[in-house]
């Protein structure tokens, strides 16, 4: 079959289940979701097999071996996957929430109640439980998914997509409601961005380039996971515990994730005080640090940052620091460089906390606290499809609400507008 | 200057403006509506006399009589336009409402506050009020706005956005938050769907194929506007007094607008008794009625319709009316045929109300009342930009919280993540 069949085919069916997995109740999606989680651990010996083929594969085309290690599918990664699905299975139903309602002055009640959107296009990169992950966030909202996952992991994502559907079948829900694209042909992308009357959105989450691509080129409407360029402003008067407590946690404990702190803004008034010992503690951690020649009279070891430097999503242990003047300097800062994904500011002035909360314009904007938090299970939302960059929509972590569109239930007694 | 320029040029003012604007307390934008409704009124004169220039220019095209009127401005519709700036003044601000805040167990509390779009692309059709509207409502949710209007009444456009820019600046705001596309180059459009950088949404108005069409080329997300296939489901318990009414009023009281009645479908088991009265009070009216065979029997006078009469809008005074055999033969006709926009039951069964409004996926749905009232102000939600057809960011009307995003606000004491 050719890919554009394929992926017609594909999503012809989701749009079918997703008809039915909209009506199923609440109880009947949670007992799918607990049959995708006893599938995925019974099934565990098989699904470590087909990531050999995987991991052969990877290894023969000489990946590092940070990749081989997102790759690779343990037993105790499965079992994680399928406890991540009974975590989902845990959270409220978003569907069927009635959002608001009001009486208007002839009588007529009008309500905004949670549905589904549809139809998902997931598209993400290689980490195998991404999969799992994806598929029970849409199951409990009640939408169908068509994934289409990194080609270096197709022998896993293939098997573990057909155990989740499976598991659907087993609770009486439509297993179409879960597809996934069985090609490497890059092709296959293309035409599933082209679907717009089988295929409500689109998420894809992989480097910003790819995503923007997406962006471009989808009749679909797409809710953009990219990159984050994230500053942290170490105020004139901020606590230096703190403020050395915070950046040292949003820039080394998880260096890789968008949410990692990449440039650092930090008043003049405070620079001498604050940098020598901060960027110690940094360098002791691995940290490469560049800075503005501000910067670098008060951290020798630094290196001079280039103007590429501010725009640099490193998504590594390496750090950009510029000494600004004052709040409205690093405010312009963010502006021109930042990502509007996550920025933070540490201070002691209330009216400075309240002014970078209104000046900047991102998706989440902290005060005194790491920009590590940003993340749907931190913020209490449950898992999550990704971070939304987009302002359109869902903006921040993508959890099962963001998953919902509403539609307006109008009740009567027989009035008609005069 | 090429058209590229122009537009580009337009929309980096308004990208600018907006981030102004963004900031501008109620107060200032409430003055500056005023500011706009009160300019308005000093040039009626004026604008009546650049009216004269579209209205000179579509008489020599040929435009049907209706056209021209839609086209006109007099004293009295100036009157109008001003007094609708007044009204959207009058409502509540969307921006910086906090939209809800819970506190993490480890002290974080987190908000999601409403922020403005940014800069907003609106390409709409004729009539030069809607100028005034839109940006009335954009200027209110603090978002800065690119008109491009339908060229016919480029002249009157041009004047009204250009003293609506003045009563911006009049008030302290950003008279650029208002830019106005001054060519009837159609070239303009396809630029404008272009800068994904500079413009955050686009929402069209128009005819089906040119929304689609705008939809599938855009790169800038879309809120779709499109059109109303719109059923009434008369079932077979139904008050037929109720029933005709909401019949009446749905279909006659303003055929020509998108949620206006197009398909009537009817229970077999109350069509002896409901179909010949109500079939002779529409064509009364002036309806033209198509019919399925067995509408034929009962309304002899009804012409047979066509497959395509089920999938079209007619946005005129005809009806197609098809008997069905029971509720889930009309709901299976809506799904196939209907545009998601507004659907009706009218019906005593509570079992069937509620069935009826979960099995029908459209932005509206209505149990015993007329699809007229699918309409912001009906809804009490103010003035509206259109009924989003779309699934995400908005569905249904699209007022001034329609037209804002959130942004999430998080405050700590220091808080690290483990």
């Amino acid at each position: 079959m050719d890919v554009r069949r394929l992926v017609e085919a594909k999503a012809r069916a989701a749009r079918e289940a997703a008809q039915a997995l909209a009506l199923c109740p609440t109880r009947t999606k949670n007992e799918a979701l607990g049959q995708m989680a006893r599938g995925l651990e019974e099934k565990a010996a098989a699904l470590v097999e087909a990531n050999r083929a995987d991991l052969a594969r990877a290894r023969a085309a000489g990946v590092t071996p940070a990749f081989l290690d997102r790759l690779t599918l343990t037993e105790a990664r499965i079992e994680e996957m399928a406890s991540g699905l009974r975590q989902i299975a845990a959270l409220p139903d978003p569907v069927g929430a009635l959002v608001e309602s009001w009486r208007r002055p002839n009588g007529l009640e009008i309500s905004r109640v949670r549905v589904p959107l549809g139809v998902i296009g997931f598209i993400y990169e290689s980490r195998p439980n991404v999969t799992a992950d994806a598929a029970g966030l849409c199951v409990k909202s009640g939408n169908a998914v068509i994934l289409r996952g990194g080609s270096e992991a197709i022998e896993s994502n293939a098997m573990i997509a057909a155990v989740l559907g499976k598991g659907l079948e087993k609770a009486g829900a439509p297993a179409d409601a879960i597809q996934f694209v069985d090609t490497t042909d890059r092709q296959a992308v293309a035409v599933l961005l082209e679907l717009s009357d089988l295929v409500d959105l689109i998420i894809p989450r992989g480097g910003e380039e790819f995503v923007r691509w997406v962006a471009e080129h989808s009749r679909v409407p797409v809710l953009k996971h990219d990159r984050g360029v994230v500053h942290v402003f170490v105020d004139a008067d901020a606590d230096l515990e703190m403020a050395t407590a915070i950046v040292m946690n949003a820039k080394v404990q998880r260096p890789s994730v968008c949410n990692a702190l990449e440039t650092l803004l930090v008043h003049r008034d405070v620079a001498p005080r604050f940098l020598p010992a901060a960027a110690a503690r940094l360098s002791e951690a691995g940290v490469e640090l560049r800075g503005c020649p501000r910067t670098l009279a008060l951290v020798p070891g630094a290196r001079p940052a280039t103007p590429e430097d501010w725009d640099t999503e490193y998504l590594d242990l390496i750090l950009a620091i510029r000494v600004v003047d004052d709040l409205d300097e690093a405010i312009r800062h963010i502006r021109r460089h930042g990502s509007g994904l996550a920025e933070a500011i540490v201070t002691n002035t209330l009216a400075h906390a309240r002014r970078f909360t209104r000046a900047i314009d991102a998706a989440v904007v902290l005060v005194n606290a790491s920009t590590r938090f940003v993340d749907g299970n931190q913020f209490g939302m449950g898992a999550e499809m990704g971070i939304s960059t987009s302002r359109v929509h869902a903006r921040g972590p993508v959890g099962v609400q963001e998953l919902t569109t509403i539609k307006f239930v109008v009740q009567g007694d027989g009035q008609v507008r005069e």
